[in-house]
C-alpha cells in the first residue's frame, strides 16, 4: 500500500481492517468477553470524559517525551502486548516493533508473539519489554531468563487472567487458532494450569509468588491487569516496578469496569512512588491526553496497532501511531498544555454529560 | 438433539428457544407485564453492576458450595418455580428436574406445575422444594401437606401476585392456555380468589396468615416476592425460613425495581439472620457473582432453564445450569475470589457506567 | 364497532387511532411544542419512577373512590379538557361526557369544545367542570356565567397559554383547523390577545386578576397549567380551589420539565390546603398510582381518551377509562395498597434506573 | 425563492441546506472535530436544561432589548463569525450582513472572510464587529487597525485554536477550499503559525499578548474561546471588554464540554464586570432563554445562519433570525418573563432528566 492511500484516521484503520481480514480473525481481534459490556464500555469512558482546556498559558515550546524505567521516550504512547499477530500479517511482530521504533513507540512483545524474542528484538530498538504468563515459578523465572538473554528491559506480568475468557463473537464466528501457530518463545516451558475450577485456582499465582518474582528475575517486574488501588499498592510493595491499569481490553472477564474509570485511585494510591501504565479503549489522542490527566505516565495501545499491522503492515503500525501521537500533541495545544506536566486531574471538566450526546457516537462505531 | 449440536451460551438458547417455539408461546414465556419495563430492567441492573477484581490473592482451591435449610449444595445456583412445562416440551417438570439434578441445582416446583409432585420429586433428587399460592388457611395448609407427603423438604409461598399480571404482549399474541393443561396438585383445592377489586384485596393473604402457616405447615416456608427490607424483616418475625427478593420475573407489575436493585436493603435488614435468594434476570455467571456480591446467598434462574427445556429437554437444562456454573467459576477465578467467603459488596465498583456502553448490549438482545 | 373488536390496551388505541385518522389531524393530536422533549419527557418521566410494593398488608377491602370539591368520585381519573373533538369524531364532547360517564370519571369540557356547554353537559352528569382561557375580566366572567347557567359544578382557568405554541408535525402535515368548526361557547366574546409581543404580554392575565376572578366568579375557579410551587401556593392564596399540575401536554413550550417531575413539590407547598390534579403523559394505571404517590388528589388524562373517542366513540371512551380503572386497581393490589390512604411517596423507589431498560420502550411507541 | 416558498423552522433549514448544497461543503458546515462528540453535546446540553415558568406574573410589557458595548439592541442575537461564506452563496457575508442587520441582529465579520471588510460593512449596519486570529503581535495590530478603519466598532479575538481542529466527516468527502478562495482582508499579513508542535505553541498567543492587545488596539477586545471561569476573569483583568464562551462550535477539539455547561460559572466568575457571551448549539429560542437564564448577556448563532444562508441568501438570513426572535418572544411570555431582569438561574429547573425523553430527539437529527 502507497502511502498516500493509508487510511486518513484510528477510526477508518478499524474499518478498514474490518474489511480485510477473515471474519473469524475479525471477531476474535475486535471482540470481547461475554456480552462485551467492558469492551464498549472502555471506548465509552473516554467519551465521557470532557477536557477543560485552558487558554493563553505561559510556559515553554511544546513537549510530550518522558522517562519510563529510565529510558526517555519521546511520547507516551507504548503498544501493548497482543498474542499472535501472525494472523494479521506475514511479518506479524517483526512489523509491530519496526512500526513502533519507528515513531518512538516502545513495544511490549506478548509471551503468545508468534516471532521469536530476539528476532522482535532485533526488528526494532523499542520492542524491549517483554509480557509473560505465570508459569509457576520455574517456568516464569526460565521465560524471564529467556527475555533478559534475548536484549530486553523490562518484564511485564499479566495477573489477571487465571483463566482464559469466553468470547462469544469469535465463538460464533467459528475462529480457531491454525494448527501451525504457535507460542514460540514458550517451547519447552510448561503449561499454564488448566483443568478444574479447584486446580486452577491452587495453581494460580499469589501475592508471595508476584515477590519473589520481583526478587529473582533479572529485569524489573510491572504488574499488568490491575484496577484495584489496594492491589496497586500491594504489587509495588511486593516490588513491582510499576503497575498496567487494565481489564486485558475486555477479553476476559465481561463486566469489569472501564480501565480509566479504574485509573485515578491507583494512581493515587501509588502517589508517584511507581510508574502507572493504562491500556484499554485508548484511540484518540486526547484520550490519551484523559488518561495523563488522570494519573498515568505512558498509555499502551492495543488494537489501533493491530488493525493497522492488518491494514499495512510496518508501515501502517507507523502511520497509527503517529496519528496518536499528532493528535496528543494537537489536543495539548489547544487544551493549553505545553508539557506533561501542564498535565493533571483539573483538565477533566466534571459534570455528568447530557444524555444522547454519546451515545450516536457509539452507534456510529 | 446431539451434545455437540446444543447451543453454545446461554444467550444462544435465548435465540434458539424463540425460534423453536410457536410465537404465541414464546410471547408467553419471553414476555412481561405491561410495557415491559421491569423485565427489561431486570437484566439492565446487572450489566450496570461492574465488578471490582482483586489479584494473586491468597486462600485456599476454588470453591462454590454452600449449606441451603441444612443441605449441601454444589453451587448457589437453584431453578426457579414455572408453570406450565408442558408448554415448553413434553416431558416438562421431569426433564427440569433431572436436568436440575445432573448439575447440582435445586429445583423449586410451581403449583402450576404439569407434572404431579411425586412424578417431579422422582426424576430428580434435588426437586425437592415446592412453591405455592396462597389459596385460603385450609387449602393453602391442605397443598402443604401434599407436597410434604411426596417427599419434598421446603414450600416457597409467593406473596407479590393477589392478582394476575396483564402482558400485552401475550395477548396480542393470542396465547391462551391449551384446554387440557391443568394445575394437576391443585385437584380439589380452592381456586385463588378472584372477582372484584373489593373481593380480591378481601381474600389477599396478610402476615397473619403468614405467621400462620409458618406455624401449622409440616415444612419450612419461605416467602416469595418481596422487595421491601421491612416486609423481609417482617417474614422473618413471622417464622419465614427465608426470603426470595423478586418481581415475578417483570410478569405481575411493570414498573417495580429489578428485583437485584432491591437485593442490598433486603440482605441488610436480614443481617444473615435468615438466607435470601433473588431471581430475575439473572443470565450469566457474573450475575450469580453480582447477586452473591450484593447479599444473596443463592440465586434462581427461571428463563434459562425454559430456554434450555424448549430447546433440548433435561439435556438442555443440565447444559444451561453448566454453563451458568462453570462461567460462575471463571468469573470467581478472575475477580480473585476463591469461595464465597471472599464475596462481599465490595466486589461491585460504586460509578455510574459511561452513557452508550450499555445501551448495545440491550438493543443485540 | 363491536365491544369485542375494541382495541385491548391503551397503546393499541393509540396505534388505531394513529391509523384511523388522517395523518394531519394525528399529527396535531398526537404531536406537541417544538421537537417535542417535554411530551416524550411526560411519559418518560413515569417510566422512570418505580414502585415499590408492600406485601401481605392489613386493612380494608379494596376502594379507589375520593371527594374532589365536595363531589364523591368513584377513582381518581378525570377527563382533561380538548379542544376540538369534533375533529375525531361526529358525536365530540357528547361522546367524551357520555363514556366518562358510563365509566365514573369526572370530566372537563374545553373552552374550545365543538359542542355548546348544555349539550356536553346533558350528555353525561359528570361532564360538570368547564375550563376557560383568560379572555379580559369582562369576558372572562361572562364565559363562567354561561357555564355557570348551564349547570356546571366548578372552573378550570388555564394560566400557561398566554400564546399560542408552535408545533412543527402539524405545520409539516399540513394540518389546518375546518372552516366550519368554531369555539361555539365562545360566540360573542372577546377574542384572546394577539399580536405583538408587547400587546399579549401587555393582555395576559395577573395575579390581581385570578383574585378577581375567584371572588366574582360563581362557580370554584381551580388553576391550570403550574409548575412552580410558589404559583402554586400563591394561586390558592388568591382563591383558587384547586391546581393543576400541567404543561399542556407538551403542546405550548417545549423543554418544560414533565408534570410528574414538577409535582412533589407543589404538593409539598399546598399540603393539602387545596385539591391537587396532575395531567401530561398519564397512559397506564401505573402511572395513576405514580401521581397519587407524588400528591395529587387526582389525575387528568386527554390523549388516551382522544385516542379512544377517535376508535370507537363514547363506547371507546368508557373503555379505555375502564382500562385505566382497572389497572389502577390491579397495581394497587400488587402494590399492597389497599385505599388512597396507603398511598404515599414511600411507595417509589428512590434509585437511579439501569441505562437501557427505559429506552426500548420509548423507542417501541 | 419566494418567502411563501421558505422552510418553516431552523429545523428545516438545516434539512433544506443539507439537501442544497454539495456534500463536501455540507459535511464541512455540519461536521466536527474528531468523533463530534462536542458538536452533539453542544445541542445536547440545552435539550438537557429544563425551563422552570412561572404564570400570572406582574410587570411591564414584553421587552427583549438589550445594551452590548455602548450599543442598543432590539435582542440578544448576534451571528457569529464564519469563515468562507462564499462557499455557501455568491453573495456571502453581504447577504448576512443585510440579513442579520434587516432584523435587528449584530454581524461578528470572520477574519476568514471573503467579503472585504469595508464591503461587508456596507451591507449592513450591524455588521460592525470583527473577529481576527492572533498573527503575532505586529500582524494581529495591523488587522486591527483595518477594521477600525473600515468603520467595525469591536473586535473579537480567538484564543481557542493555535492549531487547526481535525474533522474527519469533511476530510472523508473530500472537501478542500476552492483555490480561488482566500481571506482577502488577511492580504499582506503574516499568516497564523504551523509547523511543529515546538513551533506552533512558541508562537501561540499568552496573556501578556492580549494584555498587550487590549492596550494597544484601536477598538475594545472581546476574547472568544474560553471555558474556564479562570480564564475569564484573567481576560478580562487583561483588559478585555468582554467574554465569548465557546467551544468553536465542536470544530476545533472533540472532548470538550458543551459551551453552555461552561457557562454558569464563567457568568459567576465575572459577576457582569463584563459582558458574557456564548454560542455553540443553539438552535432555539428556548436556547437563547436558557442561556440568558444561565448568565449570558447575549448569543451568537452560527450554522442556522449558515443554513439560511445556504438555502435563501439575505432573506433566508433575516428569517431564520426572525424565528429565532419570535420563539424567544414566546418562550418568554409563556416562561412568565416580561423583560430580560426575570430571567435568572431559577429558570432552570434542576433534575436528571428520564432516560429516553432526549434521545429520540438526536436521534431524528
Amino acid at each position: 500500500m502507497r502511502p498516500e492511500d493509508l487510511p486518513q484516521t484510528v477510526e477508518d484503520y478499524r474499518r478498514a481492517a474490518g474489511a480485510a481480514l477473515p471474519p473469524a480473525t475479525a471477531a476474535w481481534l475486535n471482540g470481547g468477553a461475554g456480552d462485551e459490556i467492558t469492551l464498549r464500555r472502555n471506548e465509552a469512558a473516554f467519551d465521557a470524559l470532557p477536557l477543560m482546556p485552558r487558554v493563553l498559558r505561559d510556559g515553554g515550546s511544546g513537549d510530550t517525551s518522558l522517562t519510563l524505567l529510565g529510558t526517555r521516550l519521546d511520547h507516551p504512547i507504548l503498544v501493548a502486548p497482543m498474542a499472535w499477530q501472525r494472523l494479521l500479517h506475514p511479518d506479524a511482530e517483526r512489523a509491530l516493533a519496526a512500526g513502533a521504533t519507528a515513531q518512538g513507540a516502545r513495544m511490549v512483545l506478548s509471551a503468545q508473539a508468534t516471532t521469536p524474542l530476539a528476532e522482535a528484538r532485533g526488528a526494532g530498538a523499542l520492542c524491549d519489554w517483554f509480557q509473560l504468563y505465570w508459569l509457576g515459578r520455574e517456568g516464569t523465572l526460565a521465560l524471564a531468563r529467556r527475555a533478559a538473554d534475548a536484549g530486553y528491559a523490562a518484564l511485564m506480568l499479566t495477573v489477571d487472567a487465571p483463566v482464559a475468557g469466553q468470547r462469544p463473537r469469535e465463538m460464533r464466528a467459528g475462529f480457531a487458532l491454525p494448527p501451525d501457530l504457535s507460542p514460540v518463545n514458550l517451547a519447552g516451558l510448561p503449561r499454564p494450569a488448566a483443568g478444574s475450577f479447584e486446580e486452577v485456582m491452587a495453581a494460580a499465582p499469589r501475592w508471595a509468588d508476584l515477590e519473589w518474582l520481583c526478587a529473582a528475575a533479572p529485569l524489573p517486574v510491572l504488574a499488568k491487569g490491575i484496577l484495584h488501588p489496594g492491589d496497586a499498592a500491594r504489587a509495588v510493595a511486593a516490588g513491582a516496578a510499576g503497575v498496567v491499569v487494565s481489564n486485558h481490553g475486555g477479553r476476559v472477564l465481561d463486566g469489569l469496569p472501564a480501565s480509566v474509570e479504574a485509573l485515578p485511585a491507583v494512581a493515587s494510591a501509588l502517589a508517584g512512588r511507581a510508574p502507572v501504565l493504562v491500556d484499554g479503549g485508548i484511540r484518540r489522542g486526547t484520550d490519551v491526553l484523559r488518561a495523563l490527566a488522570l494519573g498515568a505516565d505512558a498509555v499502551m495501545v492495543g488494537r489501533p496497532a493491530a488493525w493497522a499491522l492488518a491494514v499495512a503492515g510496518a508501515l501502517g503500525v507507523a502511520h497509527v501511531l503517529r496519528l496518536l501521537r499528532d493528535e496528543l500533541r494537537i489536543a495539548m495545544a489547544i487544551a493549553g498544555c505545553r508539557s506533561p506536566r501542564d498535565i493533571g486531574p483539573s483538565l477533566i471538566f466534571r459534570q455528568n454529560p447530557p444524555e444522547g450526546c454519546l451515545t450516536a457516537s457509539s452507534q456510529a462505531k
